[in-house]
């Protein structure tokens, strides 16, 4: 059975994750190396969170767009943080067919200088602003490791450009876009995230604030899992953006973008799935039931048929799984797969009038009347959802340490994983210790509860601010 | 006035049609060339149709998919005809960061030896057949010169990707796919088009049969608008395809693909589009209707107000020009983004009770009382589809020549465009004079209406068909 071939995750936690992976369908590998091909079911997850992510954009008022693929070195240049920043893990294309090209040009590893590019060409007055656009696209980055979702050469993801008249709007639009981030992972994807700044060392190349969302993994590592940065006036400066304003003079506009990406999966999986394979909060599961028919007698037959009539009435996807396999196998099959329920339908349930539902994420069995099988199949996938979230916010706050001495913190550093709560002096060289020593990074400032209330657990000098540390993937 | 600056489409078709584009707003020209920008409005056109397309592959069976964008040079190679066919267009990635690469990669040009290497993998039995795979994903072709939609170097599109364990199947599919092609463009695009199979000489780089949907623009010239192909078991065998048949037996695949692109975008514009700009048909159209004050009086705002809410309970997207341009300002630019319907709401209409609406197919102008509103705007949205798709059939049958003799064939060619019918004796030397001394392309060999009834229209030898020859972009 393909369950038999997951890895204990207590065992092994990297090698479970890829075992999950490839034994639920959601990925496999290809001959390009680096790149991964996203099968149907993994492709399925990924058009659940477009969905949901899209309409959030379109109901802020964001539209999509398509820019170019390659960026032309030259413009690369341009913002020389930004240069900097990624010019060392692009792909070049320096061939057209058999010609070579006068300039070599990259896959885009992120849009912000073409969509700059582009501002400055459509930009003349107040009234153009604010642009807010987003882009759904695939982007490349020269990653020398890989792993399924978490790094990989080719990202799926979106990225919001938006360009406003003043400092505090473009900065409101950065914190928005923030919060839904947050809250669609919180509500769809039931994971926990910690929200906050990222340090000026771990900020995006080019901006001037970068906010982050940071998830904990099963395993206590950190998984960045979405950031929204504060460009200022640089990019626009490097570009020459310029608008007419209300009083007919001549300004430089603020800057935002914001990203997220097929890395969200990875994080579903390292959050809520165990050793029997996947599991899937009901809000982003292609297939919220599986039907399995025990045997397949007339009445159990017209049972089903009865079901899903009302399932399809009610916009609740379903699966039957009437193979000849057994039904241990079928099992099997449906918690490898993460169906949030699974329904067994059989002759001797049904002499009393009764299926069996499964939970996936407790493996509590339900016996039910088929007349109630549909509002009890809507309450347990509320009751599901609810819980994979409790279940990751409990686990991922019992793994939040506050520590007050560098000793404490290396103890910590050599155990399992999970974050440290500690107070910092704001100064890179002490993060940079703690990372090179360590192996922890910062993860975030938090919005509220930062202020410092000791000295810098590394150097001891006066804290700024408390921040957090983690290991990351 | 933007309208001003669109070329009258009789004077100069290739400059009408790029002012359209660029005064709409749908594309703009990017640093990257051959590259170009899909701008809001131009992209929402795109997201309407990847809806309804993928929602016919999905009820068809199709599940969507991702395939890396790189080829290695190597898998490229694997089957003949196609290398042939793609090597000379393709863009070569050579280095990944500063590290020049053992292989060169392309990006895909389109992706059948990507999928067929995932497909040799995963499929083993006929339990696993057929595969009826989806990618939506943009591509690359080197392409010397370009023209927004219509020739890019970079195209968003779909590319189907089946797999069936015969032959039959597989040849279903071939025209099921073509025939969701042909109803999407007729019943979203109002576009009517000819539906057929491609000569020998003018079919994919490694296929056995490609059928075709052929459009006629305004002026005449074909578009090339989706194709379809059957590959028989040729992929497969080179890739080393095999399954297990029922009887135990190792057997070799049949396979398809196909797939349409932004191209469509294009054959929209070049169809039904005139010299005050855009017209969209309702179907496909992202905002079917632009509400326009004449004055800001509290009876407009208030009968504003009341229709806004009962387009929004039914569906019916709208925008609300209340710029302080003057109306007449407001009006052309409506013609000009191709709103299906503008609506005039003034203070004098108001009077008796009445607005104005009026069609952007025929500029005639209707007075309907506040009251009908909605329904005469339902009815309207679908007289516009109508009449634009009759009006685009009546001037495509127009320039549908039947032709007998070289002569006349020459002087059809020397005049403005549409397309031949005539006998052809089926040898490919025929087919390449008519296009080396003509100009004139074969489009297709229609399902019906086929049989010859007269000699080789060029070597006058017996025909074994009757087939449409025209220009093409």
């Amino acid at each position: 059975m393909n369950n038999e071939k997951i890895t204990k995750r207590d065992e092994d936690f990297a090698k479970w994750y890829t075992d999950v992976i490839k034994v639920a369908d959601l990925v496999d590998y290809s001959s390009v190396k680096g790149s991964m091909i996203i099968r149907p079911y993994g492709y399925a997850i990924w058009e659940n969170m477009v969905d949901a992510l899209d309409k959030e954009f379109k109901r802020t008022g964001h539209t999509n767009v398509q820019m170019p693929m390659f960026i032309p070195e030259s413009l690369l240049q341009v913002e020389k943080d930004h240069v900097e920043g990624f010019a060392p893990e692009v792909a070049w294309v320096t061939h057209g067919g058999n010609t070579p090209l006068e300039e070599r040009m990259c896959v885009r590893p992120t849009s912000e200088t073409l969509f700059c590019d582009h501002f400055k060409k459509i930009v003349k007055s107040y009234r153009d602003l604010p642009l807010l656009y987003n882009q759904w696209c695939t982007i490349v980055r020269w990653e020398k490791t890989t792993r399924p979702f978490l790094r990989s050469r080719e990202i799926l993801w979106q990225e919001g450009h938006t360009l406003h008249a003043t400092e505090k709007e473009a900065k409101e639009e950065t914190l928005q876009m923030l919060r839904i981030y947050e809250n669609f992972q919180r509500d769809y994807l039931a994971m926990p995230v910690l929200v906050g700044k990222k340090t000026d060392k771990e900020k995006f190349a080019g901006a001037e604030e970068t906010y982050t969302i940071e998830a904990m993994m099963y395993d206590g590592v950190a998984l960045q899992n979405g950031t929204s940065h504060y460009f200022g006036q640089g990019f626009a400066k490097a570009f020459d953006i310029k608008f007419l304003s209300k009083e007919n003079k001549l300004e430089t506009p603020y800057q935002t973008s914001w990203g997220c990406t097929t890395r969200m999966i990875g994080g579903l999986i390292m959050t809520h799935s165990d050793d029997a394979g996947l599991v899937l909060p009901p809000k982003i599961a292609p297939i919220k039931v599986d039907i399995i028919p025990i045997r397949n007698t007339d009445e159990v037959v017209s049972t089903i048929k009865e079901i899903e009539e009302k399932l399809k009435e009610n916009g609740i996807s379903y699966t039957i799984d009437d193979s000849d396999k057994s039904p241990g196998y079928r099992f099997a099959e449906a918690e490898v797969k993460g169906y949030p329920l699974r329904m067994e339908v059989g002759p001797r349930d049904l002499e009393s009038g009764e299926v069996t539902l499964v939970r996936r994420d407790t493996i509590e069995k339900i016996k039910v009347k088929v007349e109630n099988v549909l509002s009890t199949i809507q309450n347990l996938l509320e009751e599901i959802q609810e819980n994979l979230y409790n279940r990751a916010l409990m686990r991922r706050d019992s793994m939040i340490y506050t520590i007050n001495t560098y000793d404490e913190l290396k103890a910590m550093s050599e155990k399992a994983g999970g974050f440290a709560f500690v107070n910092w002096c704001g100064d890179v060289s002490c993060e940079e210790k703690i990372k090179d020593d360590l192996s922890l990074k910062s993860r975030c400032i938090p919005f509220i509860g930062a202020e410092p209330d000791g000295n810098c657990i590394c150097c001891g000098k006066t804290a700024t601010t408390k921040i957090y540390f983690g290991k990351q993937y």
